[in-house]
């Protein structure tokens, strides 16, 4: 079965970053699975995923993996799909070595990263959702909606702390 | 006229790190148009560009800022389109400042990220292409043209080490 | 009702670093009022609070904002009232991507950046105050009262050491 | 004679970067003067300008210095007016090093930072106008007038950059 | 009366972190006093404190400061003693702004800054220890003791992991 | 023809960097070849490379890459002969970047990462040449006289200087 | 007795990080042996280590230190075996000042750096095996069915998670 | 003969960063001699020197250093003697590298670190001058004369940017 969006981590550990990507994704009525798969350890495993992405129909990949996060890059290198990154936090450097090694990609083969860390699975997540909704005027209005749903809850947020002031 | 592609540039001093994707999204046969947009000094204009985007036919946007680099999420927080940003070296801090105000974007309002520095200017356009080929085969075809392309750059590139050695 | 001082957090998560602030403004007795206001979720919200402040007799804003914090530089972008900004320290680059995302404003637009993290709370308050105090003499007697109190609290807090180590 | 403000850099080697600031009070016809003054070689200067600043009618002192960047510090211990600080950049560590000796002041005695670099000169002194503009409505119109032409500098270079790309 | 080694910290919540400077002053026989002195909120005590100790008899100060860390530097700009900084680690930086702050004092003034965080504590003591062993023989014996011991720790840490490993 | 030691190039602009790999292996008498290799752009090559070294009689894989420098990794990935990194620089992070890329490689898949830079192309043909000598006597006894001669080159820059002094 | 390799650490409370080293060696049957040894504390130990390891029928050594992390260059100033470094994670830089003065060597003098903090235990000693296994097809085996294995653990984890979404 | 002061340089190419070194402890009619000795290419020259200075009438070694700048730890590890360390800044880290490598020492081995790079030269010798003078009045008074003439640059600079300015 085909799914628009494949989410590889490079470690069974990065599941729970992803949970908002997959709740995300589902909320918005997105076919998608997920996959650990390692950039180093089945790195056949990474490129035939990735050479037969687009056959299977998949639309977005994105990768979430940690310290020299290699996995976006090495998945990037097989397909020609948008490829979204997550760099994820660890010890010790908090996610500056994922962040470096996934954004800084040579010319030719770009990694669309985002936020490093937790946060990182929710924009991914999104990010997704936008690249989609450009042939799926539906998911365009739920994105719209999600959209607008989130600016609701600042404004009630706002509107609580006016409450409490006053 | 419809443009697929806005590329938006915080000053006109940017413009020499963009002529890649300007060459670039040409050379695809994308149309784009480029404007100079400062998040900060016409913030009204980079709000309307972004919330007519979509009804003017933009499929995507790529933002390249630097320093404080805020014209991406500025962007982003206008539109539902996919926003990719390319942060822009600048001194004394290299474009870390850039990176790091585009990338760290707070959940729910990606920036997709391409590498920092002139190659981003590269990168960002080809993301912009991977984007828009997933509704246009011929443009599919054409990007796995290129990639093969300079796939046979790097075997010439061998070759020739190759033999320079021997 | 006019306040001389509008505090201003992306995300109701960053009230605690700010009660420092409030306390601090209701000590000198400056009126304030505080605002959730997301740069990204409700970015028109943010310039209408921007574009009107100066009407509504606000004379500073502070802002508080973590991540790629571009809060301050939005709000510094439809005003010309002093803008401080507080970098908000967060997971997982502790705050170094909100101070570079304050401080490196382009020129033309300054933000009043202060001590990142919980600190930045009191500092950012009595920035404001020393701003304000320029056209209220009672209110800089106020300020010198608190520094001298500051002062003798270091005093004491040496004295009491020089005790305990004779 | 009284000025409104003081911009004190901590060598003359500085001067260049000051050049915008001086411009730029000068073109707002704020009475500024300049000293050179060392954190480390001339304290006691320092201390005396500092407190005396208020009592001469200055109303805002501007503190430009690299490396552990202490003048700004410094100045802000001996006096409440508002004190801005410009991290300069200097080899080995590109400002990186000033920009944190004058954000990070512990709570009690803020630094209201600048932009890093040559940058900071003109972030400097237009964050001076604005506080100086609070009890100003004249000065309030000219930083209006300059933010109007700053827009529309940004303006015209997009309306150039649309005409040369058609 | 007159003490080798003044300890001053700017904060007494760096007490702890000392604890190891105390001690192994006291275990050298050098005599020593302690002072909270902030820089920025008793600068004058500090100026005081660095005018006076050499005609006091003083032989080396040492700072213990973090964040922006000046107090170091101010005392050296009234003394021409030694003067030794410990660049205390505190959130968000974990004291890479004290230590720039620190070490990177300009060409005139410098401050002897020794290891980051509580393990400074032990290595500014015992740096103020080999400056007053130039004159003392007798101390120069006991830092060779130590010296030793430190020496003998590590050596039975060695006997002891290669007993276990047979 | 075997060769004992590979050196790998992201990109033949990597090349002048690894002259002193070149001369290196070639003074030691060790037989190398050299390639340009892309983990992006030829990954298959890189694969296909490191499936088949230690079959072709390799013995130690050298990989220079700057950037997101994934080509050790992904060399290291399709082998178990020992794989050496040097992470080159480049703006504009100056080789941070391919630092932290080629490093902190996860466990399971060591990379021996060099010094950045330039000198990393000697240090990882030494390091490849004590990994050989551990199997060739003829080449530890050169490795020895290598060591003895850049060890009179200092002690003859010693001489040197102290005759200046003189 | 000979052990193939040397693991020495700079301080006891380095143990727990290396039990992965010890039980990987261990596991392949190698024979090793490890140390405590300063390079500061017991510089001598550390330099006849070094030069003795050799004869001693040592074939690689692995070095664990911290901080200023000394240990791995000062071991292999005396040695020409090929000496692995695990740069140490400790407060307040988090293994960062490790990282760089392990890596970093001048020309002439390497040091193969592995992953800094605890996944470095297991690089070092995976490096050290692959070394090794140059020159013993058996280990080269049982390394080969090291990879076999881990790789079939990422593909039980794969599977279990495609289990688990369906 | 005897010298009060040694410099020990790393590489000859850190001479010219050394000339301010040597000019400023001549000026002071400090006795001073220079070396070039490599931490890992001459280890034993190193800790000869640094185990016989002491006996050889040394007061104070300045060790200058790059990259991974070990020679102040090596010669510190040798010696009881106050041990100055100036971390040179070069490509591609510009010094940071060398910074955290001296500062950095572990609890037991303190290096008196000064400012990196080149203006370390200066600071080096003056802190040098500050530990010799305790015990030599004279020198104290023409440390004290030296002070007084660079804060007399400041303030003629500082004359002459106000006559500039009127």
């Amino acid at each position: 079965m085909a799914h628009d969006v494949i989410i590889v981590m490079g470690s069974r550990s990065d599941l729970p970053a992803l949970e908002s990507s997959f709740k995300l994704l589902s909320d918005f009525g997105v076919s998608w699975t997920a996959r650990v798969i390692s950039a180093h350890r089945t790195p056949d495993v990474a490129a035939d995923l990735a050479r037969n992405a687009e056959a299977n129909g998949t639309k977005v990949i994105i990768c979430a993996a940690g310290m020299a996060a290699h996995l976006a890059g090495v998945i990037a290198a097989y397909t020609t799909l948008p490829v979204i990154g997550i760099p994820m936090a660890s010890a010790p450097f908090n996610g500056m070595d994922a962040l470096l090694a996934m954004v800084q990609m040579p010319p030719g083969i770009p990694v669309a990263t985002v936020t490093a860390g937790n946060a990182g699975g929710k924009n991914a997540a999104l990010l997704a959702v936008s690249i989609l909704a450009l042939q799926d005027s539906a998911l365009r209005e739920k994105l719209k909606a999600f959209r607008k749903e989130q600016t609701e809850k600042v404004l009630a947020d706002d509107a609580k702390l006016q409450a409490e002031l006053n």
